[in-house]
């Protein structure tokens, strides 16, 4: 993108245009004018401001997709190249809480005593930056769903078989046709440098290692190519899509994908407009000098109080719409898959479309509060394809993959049982790499694998063929129970029964 | 009401009136004689006997409507005009207690922080005056039925549809015919200026900023002429009715009303007798004298025991009942709507008598305890009057509201799924206009819009005809779960799990 | 009971007598030699030995029926009179435990002050001996059931009536045809003056002034003949009986009691035996010299480690049985009520055996831990009685109550209903009268009267006639549900929503 | 298995080879080598070497099979015996912990105030060493299964009778044809010296003076000869049996025990693998030097990561398959019991191949997360083996026993109601001697006889046969509900209700 022939601008020149009314700033060696620009910015004036007339690289990398500024800001306000020699390092100022932090960082415990994904959220929660974490683990509204995603889980039960020599157990298994060692893949989450400098290349590296495939998010904070790139020979990777309001970047990105190597096309449909995640934009403020944003709330064009989320994903057409979708199978081979069908009637239409699939997701609890947990909606397809097209599941010709909530094996099992082909994990590995790098995948992948081998060995299968409906009760999935409201007055007076206690605390007491 | 040719009475003569004995008050500049009236006051004597020989406007205007004290006392009492050069300013003494909230008053967030009607409701509470929170958070008894109001809603699911355009999406509908930008009413609450002095204007000036309509209360603290008068041209307001023993009074209130424009009258029924609010009872004796309490309780007349509820409402009739409808038909042609109807029985014969419409309510929680919420009231109402008057819902002859417990656009459609016209938005309006004025009114409804928007997107619903029963799974709704008591001696023996920790942290402990 | 020639014995005498080789005591001004009843005692040697040589009443009073002593101890054991101008004084030593309590008894607030029935137990949870509080509020086990009977309430739910003309509502009654005016009896509960000097008869005197029957224990602490005395002319009071296993006992009893114009008979059938009650037999240890357990702990001949409840209930019966019915039947008039019957089965052979009507209750959670709560057994009783002999609720002809866990009309209400006649009330009572003596009793009728009033006009309800099954929603009253247990992992680590928060509060955070 | 003219070696020595180098260590007086062992030693080779050169027993007794390391060590590892007069003391420091400890041990409460089995539970995890507590306590994942075999029990209702004549109660009845006081077993848990220095053997001396049956487990600390040879004549004792890969090591186990009397064998069959339990895993890693692990985390060939349980387990079979069922079958006579059967199936299948019964079990929640509890799968055994082989239980020809979750006797009658013949009860009985020894466990089968006793009295049943299924109410027995995740915003605004509290406490606030 970038001419041969550019201009090269000293840094000295560059540190002058440090104002509201001349802004310039660095970007991977680049100067760009974005004084127009500031009013229009997603995150706000402020925090360009901070960097005019410097180097805004470190600041610009994790939360921007690479080619933003380029695709944003006209060409004429490209104005070249800036000498690397000549420009001052913008002194980063380590502020107390950063400093605790790193201190944090420093103490994480050695892996191994990394017992389950759990542990990496724990740590990952003291070590990262607040910010990082308020995007990572926000979630829609009340974050109800977020949370029912994985409780709906528990309320499945097993029926293990006993007496089946269990020696050996394999469950491997095939994803739209290519091979997996275990029934899940790693889901497309954005911006993963936010968590860690190699940011979504953790995944890719890992997913090698482990025979895992890795779908790749629209919007990584590293480039596409730098993640195929960085797949091995043979290594198979999936593309998750946003579809943008301008049909022919999605169409030049698609096709770049397929030549690329990729193997299927997940559409996103769930996210016409992105959530409110709340935990995220209050993150925004506590981070900003409430000075100014009570002086500015009146004037700002731009309606800053959205977080990180939304900041990233103006691009997204709100209109897609079925009929998109024989455009989608003309202009590639890839099989399609649609992401974030949340009931039975659109997994139909899927079908009936020749779509190869659908992930059944409601987008990790980001999206519309209240949504149903994929686990949930799997019962409801299952049933009504059965019911209406004669299909049975797991099914090659049309594959249901379901993600969000889960955090243990027996979780993904649970899912196999009722029929989907596998499973998409997504922030568990997010926490693994913020919080180990890509180590911490490699440690995630390797429990996973340890409790998929008991697991199955506890189940009495042997492969996931004989990991089959009935042994599951399901039964109680589809209750939404919220309790009756305590009654406050009785059960304060109500004193609790006290179990024996050692002499000495008793006469202390 | 007050004659042209008063007696003007001096500051000085009223100040010798000053006693039990002989005790006159000023009130709007008007000067009484109270003092047969102390034993009858629903509020005691004691608040009275405090602004004895003095100015009492400031205590009186909040918590009496305003023609309270000329409807109550007989004429001879009203003695006159008070001439206002000679009136001794009562001195406030400013208490610790409201020095603290008059700080916390001015701390509040800039309303850019206040991300949904939860926030005004946590600012509320810390910086209203006590007496004011306990009055609007307070509801019946154990208040089991105000708090279901509210997780009725987290019973409902729902079952969003993809791949619709909804690049536009249109929330507008009409109630009784009049247009609403958003399927929403502000519902009738009593007593607004104990929260801001401007009252009810706070909201008569955001719904006509917004396009959507208000119910005046019975017992405003500003006039109904005030309120409508603050009416813009065109702007449609409703009427809340509480029916007085005398109908006299009623009828000239009524037509009255029809005369200045309102369009639909809704006559509350759930309220025979005030609940017993026991936070607002206990709220009283907190702020009273206990010497006092303990010395007086066995020669007061009046029971003063009763909170600012009970009041301001003895007024109200117990005997209305069904026969009296034919009466309220004959002395208005606006439409009826019967407020607080909870059961199909109750609604079908409000349909049969020709009434416009029910609002299905429990009064916010502050009735009858145990009462269930509106939302699965509406289930039955629609059910039934499908089954026995093969009614269809939303339904244009014959509406059904709900009200109660609302927070979010995502509850609003819930109910809007389920069969209702609109749904009426109470106490979270209060905390708005308590916490901010006028301005949080403004923003509660910009509030509302956005998750109408983006919950109509995420719905796949391009207009409210498209929020269709199909898109929720409300079969929790029904269960009123109470878990079984905890095992207190097998939970205290438990040891919970600990996920993987910092090693620092763990060498302290 | 006591001879007239009398021998006198001197207080110096006695006071010789203090030492387990010669153990005298003094005990309504008698002397008794209880020297071979140390071992037998079943509150343990210790106490007794306390008040060796001196006088014993105080102590005594309050956990022994009144002829306790006279009627285990052998006549050659009872000495005579003591002549009371010789005894010196227990000097009582004052702890600062009991200063403590006696400083929170004087700073009770004042009866205006308690707003409902609740209030009573958390002032008398404060102001009561730890020993009388432990015996009232224990229960059996882990006092599942305990909690069980209130939490049963509030599975049910209202649906009231509206507009029916409520101005005047009456829910007076007539139990087994003696008028009430309010659906509750003053159920039995045994030894009163634990709580309060009076005792039983504080709930006599109540009882009289509201127009409500006592039901008179036979474990109470006053006589049974004081407690009828002091019934005024006309009053109405019914027995409860536990059956002794020497049957001429109970004979006599219940036929002085018939003499002297009881009603009805309350067979209690729940008791074969008393529950465990661990609070109240965790208590006696906390009173006792942990050393004296110890060193004492083989040669105890008796257990003493049972609580009040087993040491004042050896002589109940456990054979029991139904074949003693037709002799009670021959030996008295009075109608006979079973008390305690758990499910439809008993309740239909009471009925086949000619009994005036069951009080459906489990002992107020005090005897078998998990039984179901008497509202949810009333709704099969009265199912299966329509069912297999027609009967229709409320039945004059068999009369079915319930009792245990009601703390509000509203839950009285509920019962009747469902088709109880009425609804018997213990431990409120108890607690009124144990923190306000006659007054709390009087207060807790004068608040039951209000809520009862309020009630029936919020139900649309003008008789107790016109309250009916189809005024509640009880489907999910068989709900026995605990949740699934929790995910400490997952919990731990997710990060609460936060509201909009004041400025200041959050600078220091 | 000792040589009789074996090496005799001085203390010196064997001192001398103290190195990762050379490492002997003494074992029960004979010297080892195992310097080859080392990196292959299923908990690390750290703890070794702590005792290389030295006196090890006191640390291997509690968790080894009295035969571990001579079936683990070639031959000619095997040194000799040590002349004990020459061997250095171990200095053991006592930690301030174990100070701690120590000091908490001597002030236990005398066992007169252990009410009930929570309370050595409580007892138990005060006085315990940290390592035997998380041994005992822990359980599998998340330890979902672990509590909900007790939370199980509370969903199940009594449905007590009354009238009967409960004057005697026999609560005796016959496992296998052999005569137990209550119905219940100890059922087999490993590693007791863990808990108590004369592990095992403190059940059998309880067993036999109760007339209950112990289950000997294959993992006992204590041999099984000596746990046979402790037995009084005539008592009956089961063995719980892991098979070995090496089926001819099981065989010779087998047949030693039928000879020596064994009544009948229970085969584990729910543990081809060990779960993870967590809770074990993690004390380890408290128990190490940070420094270490870190350090070695890489070289280490074993995982030590595993905690006690999977160290001592590697030897089980997880290729054991139905089709080894007759081989037993074959090579004794004793009945044969699957234990840890968790569907009806199975249970099925087993009734088909001529087993004795089945124990219905999912090992105390320490196998697979989220299997059942034992209670619930009964109901379905017995449902499905009545409707496909017409059999009715309790049945002497198939027995079906269950364990987990039972702490009360209340609990245990349940499972009779339910059709299981008697109940397996073990951690119990584990933290009984574990905090008091014998005595311990001889109180806690007190407890249980008088709870048997009240329960049956109040039950209304004289014997077992009386305890029918009619008797309980199982219908919320499959719930298993987990509530939809709380709205903390809104419960974060709620203000709780109050109750009345005392004057002066209130100033305070």
């Amino acid at each position: 993108m970038a001419g041969s022939n550019e201009k090269v601008i000293s840094g000295k020149e560059v540190a002058q245009h440090n104002s509201r009314e001349s802004c310039w700033i660095i970007v991977h060696g680049k100067v760009y004018d974005v004084t127009d620009f500031l009013d229009d910015h997603p995150g706000g004036s402020k925090i360009i401001l901070k960097y005019a007339g410097k180097d805004a690289t470190a600041e610009y990398d994790p939360i921007h997709p690479p080619d933003a500024i380029t695709t944003h800001l006209p060409p004429e306000k490209h104005l070249g190249r800036v000498d690397p020699e000549t420009v001052l390092k913008v002194e980063v100022q380590v502020s107390d809480q950063e400093k605790a932090r790193q201190e944090r960082l420093a103490n994480r415990p050695p892996l191994t005593e990394i017992l389950n994904l759990h542990d990496f959220e724990a740590i990952a929660r003291s070590v990262m930056p607040e910010k990082a974490w308020a995007y990572y683990s926000s979630a829609a509204d009340d974050e109800i769903t977020n949370r029912e995603n994985h409780a709906a889980y528990h309320r499945i039960w097993w029926r293990p078989r006993i007496l089946r020599d269990v020696t050996n157990v394999d469950f491997s298994t095939k994803i739209l046709g290519h091979h997996t060692k275990m029934p899940l893949y790693i889901t497309a989450t954005a911006l993963g440098k936010l968590g860690h400098p190699n940011g979504e290349l953790n995944l890719t590296w890992a997913a090698a290692k482990h025979g895992v495939i890795q779908m790749i998010p629209t919007l990584a904070s590293c480039s596409f190519d730098e993640i195929v790139d960085n797949a091995k020979p043979g290594q198979v990777q999936f593309l998750q899509l946003y579809v943008n309001k301008d049909r022919s970047i999605t169409q030049k990105f698609v096709q770049h994908a397929e030549k690329r190597g990729i193997k299927a096309l997940f559409i996103t449909v769930d996210a016409p407009q992105l959530g409110r995640r709340e935990k995220d934009m209050r993150q925004k403020f506590d981070a900003e000098d409430p000075a100014e944003v009570t002086e500015n709330k009146q004037q700002d064009k731009v309606d800053r109080s959205q977080g990180a989320a939304r900041a990233i994903s103006s691009f997204i057409d709100p209109g897609l719409d079925w009929k998109d979708i024989p455009w989608f199978q003309s202009i590639t081979k890839m099989p399609l898959i649609l992401k974030g069908v949340q009931c039975w009637e659109d997994a139909l239409q899927a079908y009936d479309m020749g779509l190869a699939g659908v992930v059944l997701s409601n987008h990790g609890g980001r999206q519309l509060d209240f949504s149903r947990s994929a686990i949930e909606v799997l019962v409801e397809v299952v049933r009504e394809l059965k019911k209406q097209r004669g299909l049975t599941f797991p099914n090659e010709k049309f594959q249901v993959f379901v993600d969000g909530g889960v955090r243990r094996a027996n979780d993904v099992l649970k899912a196999i049982a009722l029929g989907a082909t596998a499973v998409g994990v997504g922030r568990p590995f997010l926490y693994a790499f913020s919080s180990y790098g890509f180590e911490g995948v490699d440690h995630a992948l390797n429990i996973l694998h340890d409790e998929f081998e008991m697991n199955m060995r506890l189940l009495g299968a042997r492969n996931l063929k004989e990991v089959v409906p009935e042994m599951v009760d399901a039964s109680s999935l589809h209750s939404h129970i919220v309790a009756v409201p305590g009654d406050r007055l009785y059960d304060s007076n109500y004193e609790s029964m006290q179990h024996a206690r050692l002499r000495e605390v008793k006469s202390k007491m």
